[in-house]
């Protein structure tokens, strides 16, 4: 059983999303295909790579993900499909893998790369404004039918790496910055909570507001009030039970994030 | 063939819905995936509860049903999984579950219930903020896989119920209110269409308009009038053809609906 | 294995969109459903017709496309299924599938449409406001299990066909108009990019501004500067390189194009 996962910035009305699809199945008619999302913000890699690395990990092992948010497409960014760990990824070679890579890394997993080169797995006319039907998702789906990483394209060195926040000690403590607004209006930050443990009660600091503790759910916040709890991923992350912290703060992705201890 | 359904207010753009597939998958990866709509609004209970009973019972008997609106994550409400009729639903018990309950009893079908707490079946580490991915996702695919209501929980007495506001009878007619505007701006009142009949021409006020008789089709009305019909469920429903009744009444979730006859 | 897509202008709040799926897979269980879109404009049939334009011919060669946007559903336009080259599409018969109807005769494939008029393929109760769910879901499942054209309806002469705004020739060269403002901001155009061929360098003017020759790709345009490219159907497109033309011209859908030659 292979599974084929989506995730783009091309919205959903236009049919660039639901023509994947087709493209993948008249290659590959026993994929599975699961969307994740079409509506990372236009050209926001950050944005889609952060939202591979929530959902990646969770899928089967060898599961192969589609990611295209592409303001290069066209130039002379690579086209590449990789082995990070337990998936396998096809997309642009600009960043957008960073958070997946790194992750790799980090667990020791394997690392393959191949840039795609190969126009024999790839739609037969190929614009230079739609690799994501013109070349990502046929090479998805002749991975999907077994084609191996090392047929499907040439080695490649390394992935491109978004620079992305890393929180940084401070005198008192630690500062960081709002990675997501996600739906709920909740701030995630880019500070593990886990970095806290054993320094004292943490103080966090956002927009003006200080807020004690960090709750263990929802239920030991009122509602409407504005709290600390552990992330769906384990980051700090400010919330509103039942409402929408970004709008109560005036916060914005980029905003600082400071925690001091008592 | 196993079908399990995602309906939640998680919006589609973090990955929190697209996560749910991954995790169905790895557990179940025979199971067929669809999704209902992520696009409840947050916390909107009575909203999802009325689209799963618009959904639901279209469903292959034995499809499990994976809803999660869910303003009490985390807290004293419990996790449940239920057969009502021939459904199975998974989620948390909060009167999400409420109208298939009722549709189910009124039916004289079966009503099985089940709280969640073994957590062997769900993913090794369970966070405060996200049993969507952690509890019922997980759940739903074992499910899927074969294992029974009665394997997977504990005996539950009962479900939740939400108030649901009924139509009442008037001196001159009935009233009722409006309970969704829908995508088009169609307001679909509480009101079934079959308790009119036999009492006279119908007369519909709603926001200072009075609209005289049922129509069959939307041919019988001219474009950009309005007029009722009976909605796809058989309520009555005030429309504008090709236009937004909320739009030109200024009408919302909640506003009065009353009938009376000639 | 049998493939349906789903188009249509129901939104995915209301769960309109996936009752489809229930519906199909209760007749059919074996089919794979696609989501094309959902967010079709409401009652936007020439938008519809072109997002199905777009996005089936890349599907395998016998997919079922089930498409719903029906201003007229319950009067007297008919229901129709047709073979259209390769493709099997179910829906109303008000202009929807001109484009492909278009595409299929000027490429000589075979065209055999039927008129939706057996009642036996269809949900039991028929209601008359939701035809997508009673009757061309049901009857594209039916379709998917094996059941002809020629069973699931009786001969019908012909589809109905749109007028769709066409370019024209001009003293000094062409003349069309914008189609679609896609997602990105866009702005595609009825003007071929291969009709330009060979007359000399382009000028394209949109809203007073004069954009010179043809951009192969995004690379060869500044960050937030204005370009034409061809499109990924081939057409003439006025783009912003990581930005919105659509902004930045106040353009929208009907607004002129023009071409001449240096």
């Amino acid at each position: 059983m292979a599974f084929i996962t989506l995730l783009t910035d091309f919205g959903v009305r236009d049919g660039y999303a639901g023509v994947l699809k087709g493209v993948i199945w008249k290659i590959a008619p026993e994929a599975q295909i699961a969307d994740i999302t079409h509506a990372i913000s236009p050209q926001n890699i950050l944005e889609g790579a952060m939202a591979l690395d929530k959902t990646v990990p969770f899928f089967p092992a060898g599961t192969i993900h589609v990611a295209v948010v592409d303001p290069g497409v066209g130039t002379k960014r690579e086209s590449v499909a990789a082995r990070l760990g337990d998936a396998i990824v096809v997309g642009p070679d600009n960043g957008l893998f960073s958070l997946l890579l790194e992750r790799a890394e980090n667990l020791g997993q394997p690392v393959e790369v191949v840039k795609l080169d190969k126009p024999a797995f790839w739609l037969p006319d190929v614009s230079h404004v739609f690799h994501g039907r013109d070349i990502f998702a046929p090479v998805a789906a002749h991975l999907a039918n077994g084609v191996s990483l090392k047929e499907i394209g040439s080695p490649h060195s390394g992935l491109a790496r978004l620079e992305i926040p890393k929180p940084e000690q401070t005198d008192c403590g630690i500062r960081g910055q709002i990675m997501v607004v996600d739906h709920f209006g909740n701030l995630i930050s880019n500070i593990p909570i886990d970095t806290l443990a054993g320094k004292g009660e943490p103080i966090v600091q956002c927009h003006g507001r200080e807020l004690r503790g960090i709750k263990r759910t929802f239920g030991e916040v009122a509602a409407g009030d504005l709290a600390v709890i552990s992330g769906t991923m384990g980051e700090l992350e400010i919330v509103v039970n039942q409402g929408s912290a970004a709008e109560i703060l005036g916060a914005k992705v980029g905003d600082p994030v400071e925690v001091r201890f008592l």
